[in-house]
């Protein structure tokens, strides 16, 4: 089982996935974990910390999946994105649970084969993905699924073993290939 | 007492002091908590958290003090700074301890009456506050000292009380007034 996070202070998608035999994923749960924000920033974080903590321990994934927060991104948010995405790396080493962090850029490309696809797309796929009959919502919960995913399709299972590949969606070939080309090139930045 | 954390995520200084009457100050104890650079992020944030966590019970500070971080700082350390402040305000919020921000310019003007003071400067004030014969080492404890200082200096305390004003020093007296105008001009800005 996979939980993922799109981390935010105010408000915290969360989705979690199995995914089975031949990369069948299958939607299990997605939620909003929300803080006040008019509370204060340590009373904020603390009410993230809780909801996602409370999530991790009733789902007990595998692997916690965390969007990768960035620098450059919006200054007015992105140190409380960051906090949140902290919350939540520290309620899954608290249980002994591995964390992995994906760029938007991977998910859009493991889940649509294309690293800049659009919120509709993605959100039509993240369904399709789950069988799902209606597009996931709210936007933040959708995203949370969509870093689940990501993380159920990265490449490493494909580069390990050959034999996989034919099961691939011709969008998780491609990606497998992109990463492959990018590994090569860069050395493995996948984890942290 | 104050404890006051001087954020990092490779090293984060703790500096605890207690403030008596007439804001007499002394040194209690000062420490830096270290994560290992060669671990994940998940493990790092742990690591911070658990020394946190472990000063912050032992200790168990009247308030935790925190220098406040800005996204404009350095952008390869930043969130990593951002997410230890997060961790701190964790771990104070979790045993219900008010948490206070306050920038290294209200430090620097707090401690030396001057917001752009040098860090010898502050560092010889610091010894000199605290009657300590020796600076306080390494620097990111004497940073953390300095924020616990700046908290229990803060103006509020003056403005509140007219009695009090006699007993500031002219460095404290001219902070508290410039954070009167500031104040006066902008709305308060305390706590986060």
């Amino acid at each position: 089982m996979i939980l993922g996070v799109d981390p935010g202070l105010t408000r915290c998608g969360v989705g979690v996935i199995e995914a089975g035999a031949n990369r069948r994923l299958s939607f299990i749960h997605v939620d909003v974990v929300r803080s006040d924000p008019h509370m204060s920033q340590d009373l904020r974080l603390l009410a993230i910390y809780n909801g996602l903590a409370a999530k991790i321990e009733e789902f007990a994934p595998d692997t916690v999946s965390i969007e990768r927060v960035f620098a450059q991104e919006n200054r007015n948010t992105v140190l409380g994105t960051a906090q949140a995405a902290g919350m939540a790396m520290l309620a899954a080493a608290q249980r002994n649970i591995p964390v992995a962090l994906h760029t938007p850029t991977e998910s859009k490309m493991a889940i649509t084969g294309n690293g800049k696809a659009g919120k509709i797309q993605m959100e039509r796929m993240v369904a399709r993905l789950l069988n799902l009959n209606t597009l996931p919502t709210p936007a933040d919960a959708a995203d949370a699924l969509a870093i689940a995913i990501c993380h159920a399709l990265r490449p490493a299972g494909a580069l390990e073993g050959g034999e996989r590949e034919q099961h691939l969606t011709p969008a998780q070939r491609q990606w497998a290939q992109a990463a492959q080309r990018a590994n090569h090139g860069r050395g493995v930045k996948r984890g942290m």
